[in-house]
């Protein structure tokens, strides 16, 4: 695999690797941007901590930040996820459940 | 999400934030065992370095290792890999393929 590749895909997988910014993804999954104070608000952490957080997940292509004004906004930008998912897909043979199912089982979950 | 599922999807996604470790992984999805010795040999670093990675790769449950006399082989392990996939699929509407669409072009890429 090509370099810049491999350093895009250490920066996902290292910045999915907190569950703070996964939680952050997880409240901007529904798609409406979000500010940086919303955001940060039921976090149990100072705004500078969070704004760190989001800086590695800018950092990492996976969230957009805008300005309007004094807010900042942000949102989901989930192109770095699936080339994580590319990656992991190649060891889908040793997964027990397919690829149709998985998302079947998450589909009812949401339910 | 519960706290150890937490724990381990940090682990899974830091064990897989590392070029080196993903390599060994990839080497390893032919799926069957390898000694670490034969693990080691192509890579650019020191036989310690090298069981460094494959520390964390076994904490992170991605690999297990078996000790037969002198030799440690390790063998594959991608229930962790399919958790973080169950997480990454949560965003699968904001792929721009459809996960069908993304095993198939894997396929294609592997012929």
């Amino acid at each position: 695999m090509v370099k810049y590749q491999e350093a895009a895909l250490d920066r996902t997988f290292s910045a999915l690797a907190d569950p703070t910014r996964r939680a952050l993804l997880a409240r901007l999954e529904a798609g409406e941007d979000m500010s940086v104070s919303d955001l940060a608000r039921p976090l149990p952490m100072s705004l500078p901590a969070v704004m760190k957080h989001l800086d590695v997940l800018s950092d990492a292509g996976l969230i957009q930040r805008a300005k309007n004004g004094r807010t900042v906004s942000c949102r989901i930008n989930a192109a770095p996820m699936e080339d994580a998912m590319k990656w992991l897909i190649q060891y889908q043979r040793f997964w027990t459940m397919s690829l149709e199912r998985l998302a079947k089982f998450l589909e009812t979950r949401k339910k």
